[in-house]
């Protein structure tokens, strides 16, 4: 029932039986596709980790690519071979029109795709993350030509994309980019730059997976009067091509590789664009077109950036799923010890029935299947936000999306992390050698809380501007959704415990906002918004084991024989987080609303 | 004041005015000695830990131990000149008598002197922290002949020692060994056996930093009916020294090495013993000599154990505390992003000045100067006991300490690793480069939740060894002595309120103790075992900062200009261990009094 990589049991049961995903195939974008269609791409993609991605895990983290002279990133064949094999069998294009080259399945179903191929090779999936957002940002912004000519290859997978935002002296904080882009004209492909400045962190940034790669670049460009506008609305974004289309090379080239504690085999560069690599057209100077307006470089990037940062999180969550299913395997095979009272003559038990082995996987589960939950849930309402589109349902979904956004990105990132300690600590000894893949995983998932925006940024966006800037508003109208869950599981006997408890959450919540809102002095307000996004996250999560839970109550009792230890499994997952987790969201939250500055008030003397 | 190993102002506060060293040198072992000649160790530390134990830290790490054809293992040259530079320096001494070639300080100065070197390079210090180890059970445990064949060249330093506990299939669970000691006769070094049988983990089990390596091996051996007795009563303890003392080889070889995430430079091996590598005295089987009496191995053994899990959590401490010292110097020197509220155009600031960094970097002070100041105690307290001798205040704290051992080895584990988690996200994505010590402190730091004793296994030996099994006598006890803390901090006004937190902290743990001693239904209790120890664990360090901010405060007012941050600094880091972390103890407490079964209780089918 359960693979080296994915329980599809579970991933049925989330798409099919909570998520509800068919009624999404009655709807015109997705005629045509049906459930068949979805067990069919799910099928595809597991053969496809399994075969391609999984076997490589190891060896792509041991053989980090390397720097040839010249500028050129080699990287393992089997990688190459993977994301090959992932682009002939259409996986690049699951969610993108027909038109394009895609198959139009919805956001869901791309993501559960993702899913399966992130668990079997986080670091090999990496490139074809960054290559469907890119593709989607310049399926957006980009002219009919810039389409056809730099996101259908990505589309197909005969290129890939990076997203290059950071500087050196820059990550964080875009406002102080120092990369430029001069106006050189126009052509067939668009408003022609001249991009020179240097990139740092770039995923993706140089390899010998594709000819060519696609590079969005965040630069600042003058505008119509000559000028560069301060700040963020200075920055423009630019498609900057490593080949250009008529077949010369442009001018960028890797300046050096980041060596990093996991993602080993996603090339991490440091690129120069215009350093005179090159003489694209006889002079130097990365060509590059404009995307969207001048000045709109960021918001355009957001919407990269949002798919980046669901990503980020999927990953996160796939890491910790992973590392589950490791350390359950592990955890049944392993015989150790005994149960206490035991005699020394019985014969050791398998580690799994100590019962503190059970509290750490049982711990996993309810992170790594809530972190999955809450990713797959964000998919299926960014569905319903197409779907709906330019109406009031559309615009309440957006702001959910938006509030949700944040919690997407931490949550797994956090959780998973803590998941994959824990499948650590289930090998013992074990765990920490490189004979297992639970110390990988665990370094993998380090990078997450950090790339695509660090839990602190995310955490100043959630309190800052998805909730104090509307006064709550979003919270409210995502409360009321919570609520729904909440009068559906008080009629549950077995969960109306958990209901009134998530209940007793989501209204403290509400009450530390009060609380935030009538303190005037903001930056004290924002200097506890870590400890808010913990709390909320936790509570989001809680709410979706709780719908979750609804669902396999209703199920349980017809279910099969064979099937009912599985529904039985998610309840007490369910029961976990409750009793376990969410009873953590109150010293957050009253530490928050406490708008201490032991921290903000500190005088740095004192470190 | 802060060099890039050890705050010496924070040691020294410690040492002199919180623990109060200096009158433990009225006492008659350590006369002779004086403030001074603290002092002057713990330069002598600083400068080799500077000088020769630092510089090797990353090369120690990606120069793995390599195993030679013929099972000899060479490590980083660099490792054994720091080694030899610390026994020339008489380091490994400090704490052993004089008449064995020590110094005979306390053994609270021993820790500190360790601290130093561990925070330089923890993976070179485990050498000599087993060796001290080994050497102390020799010490305790042997004849004089064995003590002065096989302890008194480890205290120089000339020899290092190992512990050998397990096998490849019994970790924890120790009853379960199948090594082997057949009575072999006897000679001037002890009962004479022939040892065979394969161990796992074993820390420099070789290397070619000495010529000879001391394994102290638990083994089953017959008693004098010629039985093995069942389980861990069967288990004798032996010297195995790699070279024996008429010069020939022993039956003892590398027959593999385990390649771990982190503590990289110490060699980790499995070590066959008696497999025929070498036929000393004319026939196989490695020559051991019996440490003690035949059935009291673990007894033994555990004196050892008890050093080597402080040695545990002190190392643990250090990696904490060490990458809280690099992420305040990044933080200081790494300008990025504004205050809220400023414009663009403003000159970006140190991120230190951001008040989610100032968080990270105070909840690391508050980890792990709490984390060395709980190992410290321990060590302050060893050395009381050893003066108090048997007597009923003598007995009173041995009983302190055995309720602090799993704490000891567990807190500063489990939160150094959490510091250092948060030290790389103060690094950014720079944090997660290979640029950085702070991913290699935070791969080393995952080991040690894990060897000597995982905590779900300090967690059954808190709660059942140490507090139901004496119906809670022990920890009464203590809170005896963290009342007179509590009445302390009630006298001074800025502490008052943490005082009556402490207190009701303490009253909680004893309420959840009381409602666990009325189940007669003993596994249940136990099922939650690793929440109490996290629970309890955070009450003892919150204990010990009310306890350091007591001194703190009556000290600020008198203190020199300069010297105020530094009491703020403490004071501070106090106060953030109140608002932030004392109260995650409640959720804890309340799951552990609850005796839930929803881990203990869930089938297996269910994952």
């Amino acid at each position: 029932m359960t693979s080296n990589i994915i329980n599809r049991r579970d991933l049925d049961f989330m798409l099919a039986e909570w998520l509800d995903v068919a009624p999404l195939f009655d709807h015109e974008p997705y005629q045509g596709h049906s459930s068949d269609t979805v067990t069919a791409v799910l099928d595809l993609a597991e053969q496809i980790a399994t075969q391609r991605f999984l076997p490589h895990y190891r060896a792509a983290d041991l053989n980090e690519p390397h720097l040839l002279e010249g500028g050129e990133v080699r990287v393992l064949p089997e990688i190459r071979a993977a994301v090959h094999a992932a682009a002939e069998a259409g996986l690049f294009g699951i969610a993108f029109a027909p038109e394009l080259g895609g198959t139009q399945l919805p956001h869901v179903v791309q993501s559960a795709t993702s899913a399966i191929l992130m668990s079997a090779n986080v670091a090999t999936a990496a490139y074809m993350m960054l290559t469907m957002g890119n593709a989607r940002l310049i399926s957006v912004f980009g002219t009919k030509q810039q389409i056809a000519t730099f996101a259908e290859p990505q589309i197909a997978g005969r290129s890939l994309g990076t997203m290059c935002l950071s500087e050196p002296h820059a990550g964080s904080s875009l406002a102080d980019i120092r990369s430029r882009a001069m106006p050189d004209g126009e052509d067939e492909y668009g408003k022609r730059y001249r991009i020179s400045g240097n990139k740092m962190w770039i995923s993706g940034g140089d390899h010998d997976i594709t000819p060519n790669i696609v590079h969005l670049v965040l630069a600042k460009a003058p505008d119509a009067d000559g000028r560069i506008a301060a700040g963020v609305r200075g920055i423009s974004l630019f498609i900057v091509p490593k080949i250009l289309p008529d077949g010369t090379r442009n001018d960028v080239v890797v300046s050096g590789l980041n060596h990093k504690m996991g993602y080993r085999g996603t090339t991490n560069c440091l690129l120069s664009f215009g350093s005179g690599f090159s003489r694209p057209s006889g002079r130097e100077g990365a060509i590059g077109y404009l995307i969207g307006e001048v000045g709109s470089g960021l918001q355009c990037m957001f919407h990269m950036m949002n798919e980046a940062r669901i990503g980020v999180g999927l990953g996160a969550a796939m890491l910790g799923y992973r590392g589950y299913l490791q350390s359950v395997q592990y955890a049944r095979e392993r015989p150790q010890g005994r149960p206490l009272g035991a005699r020394s003559q019985d014969q050791p038990v398998m580690i799994i029935e100590h019962p503190d082995v059970k509290r750490m996987l049982l711990a996993q589960k309810a992170y790594a299947e809530g972190a999955l939950a809450l990713v797959l849930y964000c998919a299926r309402t960014l569905d319903e936000k197409s779907l709906a589109g330019d109406s009031d349902t559309g615009r309440e979904l957006a702001r959910r999306i938006e509030l949700l956004t944040p919690v997407v990105k931490t949550w797994p990132s956090e959780y998973g992390l803590a998941a994959n300690d824990l499948a650590i600590q289930v090998h013992g000894g074990a765990g920490y050698t490189r004979d297992f893949d639970v110390e990988q995983l665990y370094r993998d998932n380090r990078l997450n809380p950090i790339h695509e925006g660090t839990t602190g940024i995310q955490a100043l966006d959630l309190l800052g501007r998805k909730v104090l800037r509307d006064r709550g508003e979003s919270l409210r109208e995502l409360r009321s959704v919570v609520s729904r869950t909440v009068t559906h599981g008080r009629s549950v006997p077995e969960l109306s415990g958990h209901a009134s408890e998530l209940d007793r959450a989501w209204q403290t919540i509400e009450d530390t906002v009060s609380v935030l809102l009538d303190l005037a002095d903001e930056p004290r307000v924002l200097a506890n918004a870590t400890p808010f996004l913990s709390a909320f996250g936790h509570s989001i999560v809680a709410w979706l084991w709780l719908d979750q839970a609804c669902v396999c109550a209703a199920k349980l009792h017809a279910a099969s024989q064979h099937d009912r230890p599985y529904y039985r499994g998610k309840l007490r997952a369910c029961r976990f987080f409750f009793e376990v987790e969410l009873p953590k969201v109150y010293p957050w939250l009253s530490f928050a609303a406490s708008a201490s500055d032991v921290a903000a008030g500190m005088c740095i003397d004192e470190l």
